[in-house]
Order: structure tokens, then sequence, then C-alpha cells
């Protein structure tokens, strides 16, 4: 079955342990590209095997078959089986349940956490994996424009995020990457407003926070937009220009070799400015790939050095509480040693239905 | 704040802990009743605090005002402060990452596994959490009564998928409560198929599983159908009379005091006697609440006891490879000593659309 990838060679060098053990779904996932609700991961110095049970056996050899990853039939048992004689084994413990960790403490494993390894791996996207993203942020993009012109008077924040949702399957999304918010008038002044059975009126403030899969990596967008112009939101329409002024700055000034710190205050000193950094109340962003919240984190403690091929999110946003809430934000990667956006087919200006 | 209900006092001391200290998700929105993405439910002898940080705070204090549950403003710090003195703390193992594990335990902490108690609670469902399933049972069967007429030749699995999903959201869903299962043809023929882009054609069989949340609670329904009757399906037509007859026969014998196993076997017996219990390859069924897979369970090896207050699964199926899968599947719940469907809307006798 051939040598390790690069990629799983130094995970597995990083850890330090006899033999990896993954459980996780989505860690399985990035490692096998394959994807099953259960099953495991083993890698050793020169191996990876895949532990599939019946249910996904078959598929797996197929989808597999040609690359170092070899399909073993068989549930924990197996896996086990695969790991004895090791004494180390890596596991993430982030994604670890107490109860597995002490089992396989008691089968006599010490126990070495692999999460730090994986998450500076899955950082740094491959070609293939920055593609899919942006078919998710593509398709996000072409249902929002879709749900645009549907928008209605009466209509409720379910309903809207329903439609939407229902865009981006028709597109060809596997799904939602997170619970769509959609927030009507003031209720998008609570940054994670739970979307209900506010009805749309003329005049409306709308915020819309949403994204889909592709192929299990994500995307995520938010757009803030007025449905008819009733006069009466001069504030909201300063406080706008000044957040997509610090949206814009920073896909101008993030650039390789900085620190999601000295991103995050890119758009934090531009709202300072404006005076209006008090009610940026959020990070400016965090990594997207097969989680929606991955590293690196652009928040004013990110210490992770931005680098090519990493995904983000660029998405300052203020809030004041019973009167509106703004957020803007695009799927960001870094190429060349700047940063780009995936977002190309929605306005981030202000849009007036 | 008043003395402890009677299911956190029966929870506390059948635990067995100084203190319960919960993180996970449901069973915080099961303890609280108040849904957050974090926070912290702490439950001593005599008080259940909810931590919540600035993002929930209001919205808890507000929701919660009036019962017993204190609702404290902070973090981890905070809850931590809530068990200093403790020694012992309950925590759900299967729930809990090895990370957060070893940072209870270098605090002092002996951790002590309160799953078994809070399974044990929450398999026993309140009127309340009753008609929450009933209501998501309720908008299911709706849904699918909405999406059938709009089914035509050349829809892809995942726009029935996607159109489903919106109907369910349009009557008042929350959400899915798993990823829609849809297979056309032989694609039923894999329990568990990932939806994809196979188009709908005249005659083939359809199977749907799927299901929606409300106010967290889930529900889940499968159905068999033909779209068209090509008259090539006489094999397919005489194993669904089995399915049937084997699902109705659960809802007439299974009764209180059976365990899991005892239910299994009448449906795994009657599939026996038509021959096709080899091709019944997975359980009966699984508890539904909170989560689409509780306890009990309806298995070859479900010890567990049947009562009243139970919801479960009647999902009995026969699974022929490369030719087709027929599956029929009802939330029911057990009052009165005896087995209720929760649906009543959509047929269970072969529709031929």
């Amino acid at each position: 079955m051939g040598m390790l990838d690069a990629i799983k060679r130094k995970l597995y060098l990083e850890t330090g342990a006899d033999a990896l053990y993954i459980e996780s779904d989505f860690l399985r996932r990035y490692l096998t590209g394959f994807y099953a609700t259960d099953g495991y991961v083993i890698l050793t110095a020169d191996s990876c095997k895949f532990v599939a049970d019946l249910r996904y056996f078959e598929a797996a050899a197929e989808a597999l078959r040609g690359t170092e990853i070899e399909v073993v039939e068989g549930g924990y048992p197996q896996a086990l089986g695969l790991v004895a004689g090791c004494k180390a084994l890596g596991v993430p413990f982030p994604l670890t349940t107490l109860t597995r960790a002490e089992a396989l403490r008691e089968a006599g494993f010490t126990l070495v956490d692999c999460m730090p390894a994986c998450k500076r791996a899955m950082e740094i996207k491959s070609e293939e994996e920055l593609n899919r993203i942006r078919k998710a942020c593509e398709i996000a993009e072409d249902a929002l424009l879709r749900l645009m012109p549907q928008l209605k008077e009466g209509m409720t924040e379910r309903q809207t995020a329903a439609l939407l949702e229902y865009e981006m399957r028709s597109l060809g999304a596997e799904g939602v990457s997170f619970e769509t918010i959609v927030a009507f008038g003031k209720n998008g002044s609570v940054p994670h407003h739970e979307t209900g059975e506010t009805k749309l009126r003329f005049g409306d403030i709308v915020l819309i926070d949403f994204g889909c899969k592709v192929e299990g990596y994500c995307s995520d967008c938010t757009r803030t937009f007025l449905f008819g112009d009733d006069g009466e939101h001069e504030a909201f329409k300063r406080a706008y220009a000044e957040v997509l002024r610090a949206h814009e700055l920073v896909k101008e000034k993030v650039v390789a070799g900085m620190t999601g710190r000295e991103a995050d205050e890119i758009a934090r000193a531009s709202l300072r400015r404006a005076g209006l950094d008090k009610y940026f109340t959020h990070s400016l962003g965090h990594g997207i790939g097969l989680q929606i919240h991955e590293f690196p984190v652009l928040s004013p403690k990110g210490e992770e050095i931005l680098a090519d091929g990493m995904v983000f999110s660029d998405e300052p946003g203020v809030y004041l509480a019973g009167q509106y809430g703004i957020r803007i934000e695009d799927s960001c990667y870094m190429a060349g040693g700047k940063t780009h956006s995936f977002m190309h087919k929605t306005s981030r200006e202000l849009l007036i239905l």
C-alpha cells in the first residue's frame, strides 16, 4: 500500500506516539477523504489503515483503491488489534470522550494528544480543499441571490432561512455548515440571534449569516441589507459604511507573517477611529475548513502566524443593543502572501431591496 | 431559589458525587429547558445553577425567572468556582472530552460518570417532552404529504431532500433531526445510503428516512413507496407486505415490562416466518428525544425494560443488495402499558404515486 504522504508522515512524527488512533468523524474525513458516520483511522510510521464496518466497507474500499490507505473491515476490536504492541497512542484529546480514553488506558496504552499536530496540518489547505471551499462559497452566494427577489413582507425569519437552505441544497450543497441565522430589525443586535417567528416589514434591516457544505468543506458568509428604505436609518447607514471600511481594510492589509491578533487589530483600529470599536464585541474571524470554526483565530488573543493556504473569515460587526446589528463577512484565503476573498457574486455595498 | 425538582434530585443522588458539572449542550437543555451553544449547569444537593456568558445571560435569566434554576454570568472559571470545595464531580463520561477531564483532574477533582443516571432520567419523557415530539412528528408527516405531489421524474435525491427539509422548516421545525436520507431505486438497498445525484425515474422505489426538531426534540420517520407502477415489482410488493406486518405487530404486541430484545424479536420472528429475517440487518428501534438516538435500544442485545413514558422507533426493514430496500418507521411512545404511534397522517400501506 506504499508509503505515507508527506502530511500524514509529518502528523505522525510531530505527535511522537507509536501510532495515531482516530475516531473523530471529521479527522477521519481529513485523513482519508472518505465520509462515514463511524470508523477508525490507524496511522503508523509507514501505514494508514481505515477500519470500516459492513455498512461502509465496500464503498470505502472502492473509493480508496489505489491510494496509500488500506481499508480493513471491522469495528473497535479490529482497530484495537491494529495497535497491539504499541505503547503510546496519539488521540485528539478535545475530540476523545472520557469513556474511550478510560478504555484505552485500561487496555494498557499511554495517551498523547495529537490534536496540536492535526490543527497545524489542517490549517494549511491543499488545492483540492481550497476548491471545495470555493465551491461552497459560490453556492452560498448564488443561493442568496436567488433568495433576495423572493423576500416578501410578512415572511418570518424561519421561512427565510428555510428558503435560503432550500436554494443551497438545490444548487448542490450537502447541507448547511451551521444553523442559518436570519435576523429582522433589531433582532440583528444580538450577534447570535436565534432565527424565529419575527415577520419581515418594510424598512427592516436584514442580517443573514449562513453557509453550506461541499464534500464536507464549509462556507461562511454574512450580509446585512435593507428591505426597503423608510428613511429612518441614517445612523445605521453611517455605521454600515464604517463596518464595510474595516472589512475591506482587512483584505487589503492582512498579509502572510502577521499574527491573528495583528489582523484583528486592523479592523478594530478602523472601527476605533469611528468610535464604534466598543460595539465590535467579537473576534474578527476564524479558520474555516471541514469545521466551521477552525484555526487560525483572528482575535485580540490570536498568536498564530498567518500563512499561504490558510482560510479564514473576515467578519467585523457592530451591535447596538435594541437598535440594530451590522456584520459583513466573507470567507477568505491567503495566497501569494496576500488575502483574497472567495466571494465575488454578492455586493458588500449596502443593498436596499 | 428553592429546592430541586424530583428528577434533578434523583439524578444527583444516583450519581453519588458532591456536585454534577454539565457542559454538554443537550444535557444542559434537558436540565434547564434553555438552549445555548455554550454554558455550564452545576447541580448540587439543593441547587441548580446555569452559568451563561454575556451572549446568553439576559435571555436565560428572563426565560428561567421563577424556576428553581439560578442563572449566573460567566464561563469556565465561574463554573469551576461554583464547585470549589467539592471532591467528587459527576460528569457524563461519553460527553466529556479528555481535554476537559484532564483539566478537572488537575484541579483536584475525582470524576464520577453521571451518564447512566442521565440516561435513565431522559428515557422517561414528561408530558411536555411528549408534546414536543408529537409536534415534531406532525410536522414531519405534513411535510411528506406536501412533498409527494411535487415529486417529478428527473428530480435528484438531493433536490427531494432539500424540498422536504424546506417544507419541514416552513411548517415550523427548527431544523432536521438528522441528515435526510432519500434513496431512489436500488440505492434503497444500502441502509445508510448517502443522498446524492441519482434521478427519479418512473417505476422507482423511493425510500425516505427523515425527521425534524421542535424545541430541541426529534422526530424520526421512514416511508417506502413506488413512484408509478411499472409492473416489475412483484417480489418487492410481497416483501413490503411482510415488513408492514412486522411493523404493525410491534405496535400491537410490545407492552410495558418487555425488554428491548423481546420487542426486537417480535419483528424479527415475523420476518423469519417469511424467510426475510436474514435481510433485516439492523435493530428494530432506538429511543428518541433531544437526541435522535437515545435509550431504550430495541435490538437483539437490548436488556432495558420498556415502560410508560418511553419513546422509540419501530423500524423493521429488509435490504436486498443491488435490488431494493424497504423500511417502514414510526416514532412511537408507551402509555398505559401499550405502544402507540405518534404518526397518523401518512399511509403505511404501500403507496403508488
